[in-house]
């Protein structure tokens, strides 16, 4: 990508996370230029938000006014202005209900997406519905499932132009707790992947969900008493701790359409999962989905 | 319970876990002194330990020898010296095999019980053979079922004096990194117990254990939606582990006479997940099992 000083842009995407901050400089033609930080919005206090935005995006402002439009924990209670939610069913992009944080930089303006909410049973998300969003940009008539793996996987029912209902599993905050916190980091790889253990791990744990407690202590055992390889651990926690998130959401990817957006590695663990029940997925990059529904809500400005 | 300077201490009781380290002076008719201290395994190197110690012991301690019986994670491979683990089917208290712990002190002699393995499931406990050889001491005939709540509950099938099999679930861990380490942290109390929510989800991870990962992110999006109380959150995600945990090991406790060791209030949670299930317990204080279990194996010294 290259810099943006050369062409005008015109504003700016800012995917605005727990732990990180992504910014995209936007111009009539589409992105020209990108910049990313770890200022997440978790170790951010309200007034840092402006300064951690203007280090990344700072070159490419101009004398005028650039409109930041931004997604994610950003609009958390504990983030930089709260942003309310929006109850399913409805659109997955808020197309009046922007909200302006506040500045002291005279050359930009903030406005941040609401997230969406469910009474029953209750549940939330911010910044994944606007990759939904952006998946139905992208694939207008889109009717059936959208999964989106992460620190805490959504599963999103689209019908018709509109979020259905929503279910999130803690998945990826599980899986990290679990490797790198809990007595079984002793004997789990830092990285790697090994499918056979993947898949025993998987099977295992959708065949007998409710053996789950006692299938995670067979990996320290194992480990001690049959060494375990630490690369197969890692499968078979990863394995183990999506199968279980599947059993969750059975109801949501038994006979559907899935799409999955995210993290590319991540998403192809959920693939080999959803293909050994008989699901074919279609892969959307996040990084997409991201733009195209923060572009859309562009249109409002 | 008084100092030991008036009699003679003729052995030393200890139980060092990973995060503690409780010692218990012993006169021929029974303990006289206690001591404890967070020095646990944990955070001890092998040179470590019998400093740890002897800070305890020391005003214990004559011109004689004085024998330390030690059980639990002490005796781990990051331990003061690995002891090595006993094959189940097999009688929980070792009379043949304590492991000498190097002492640079003449004055001690430190002698560390053996853990048990399980090779199907993969399973090992430390520790908790003691409390388990204790049980047996306190109540010879004893068969049925031993439940020890903790870090990692251990559910111990007992038969004809021997441990038959028995099945590790990692549920106070779990607890810990969920209540103080996950996004869940921010609506879960630091103490307190509601019954309500307590049953309710126990009764929700019984019945559908496969939804457990859907049930616990509902902890967070009802605080944020509904304002769940914080004692009521602590007390459901209690009730759902506990709730995976019966549900992993009810071959253990369907239709069994169960004994449950551990620290009182957590032993009443499980009392009451059983009661709820039809299945009475008897308590036996952690304490008591242990010093019962170290006795034993101090006869055979």
């Amino acid at each position: 990508m290259t810099a943006a000083s050369s062409v005008s842009v015109e504003w700016i995407a800012a995917d605005w996370g727990t732990s990180h901050l992504r910014v995209t400089a936007m111009a009539a033609a589409g992105p020209v230029a990108t910049a990313a930080s770890a200022d997440g919005m978790g170790r951010l206090h309200p007034e840092e938000f402006e300064p951690a935005l203007l280090r990344l995006i700072a070159p490419w402002l101009t004398a005028g006014v650039t409109p930041v439009i931004a997604c994610g924990m950003v609009g958390a209670r504990q983030g930089w202005v709260e942003a309310s939610y929006r109850a399913v069913p409805c659109t997955p992009a808020a197309m009046d209900m922007l909200t302006r944080a506040p500045t002291q930089d005279k050359r930009i303006t903030v406005h941040i997406t609401p997230g969406l909410s469910q009474i029953r049973p209750a549940d939330v998300m911010r910044g994944e519905e606007t990759q939904v969003a952006g998946a139905l940009v992208l694939n207008p008539d889109y009717d059936g499932v959208i999964c989106l793996p992460g620190t805490h996987s959504k599963w999103v029912h689209v019908s018709a132009g509109e979020v259905v209902s929503f279910q999130t599993c803690m998945t990826g905050e599980l899986f990290s707790l679990l490797s790198q916190q809990s007595v079984l980091r002793h004997g789990i790889a830092a990285t790697g992947f090994a499918p056979e253990p993947f898949d025993a791990a998987l099977s295992d744990a959708l065949s007998r969900p409710e053996k789950l407690a006692a299938y995670l202590f067979s990996l320290r055992a194992e480990g001690l008493l049959a060494d375990l390889p630490p690369i197969a651990a890692r499968s078979r926690l990863s394995g183990l701790l999506i199968g279980i998130e599947l059993a969750a959401t059975k109801p949501y990817w038994l006979g559907q359409r899935v799409t999955l957006i995210g993290e590319a590695a991540l998403c192809g663990f959920y693939a080999r999962a959803l293909a050994s029940q008989g699901v074919s997925v279609d892969l959307l990059p996040a990084g997409d989905a991201t733009l195209a529904g923060l572009s859309k809500l562009r249109g409002v400005l």
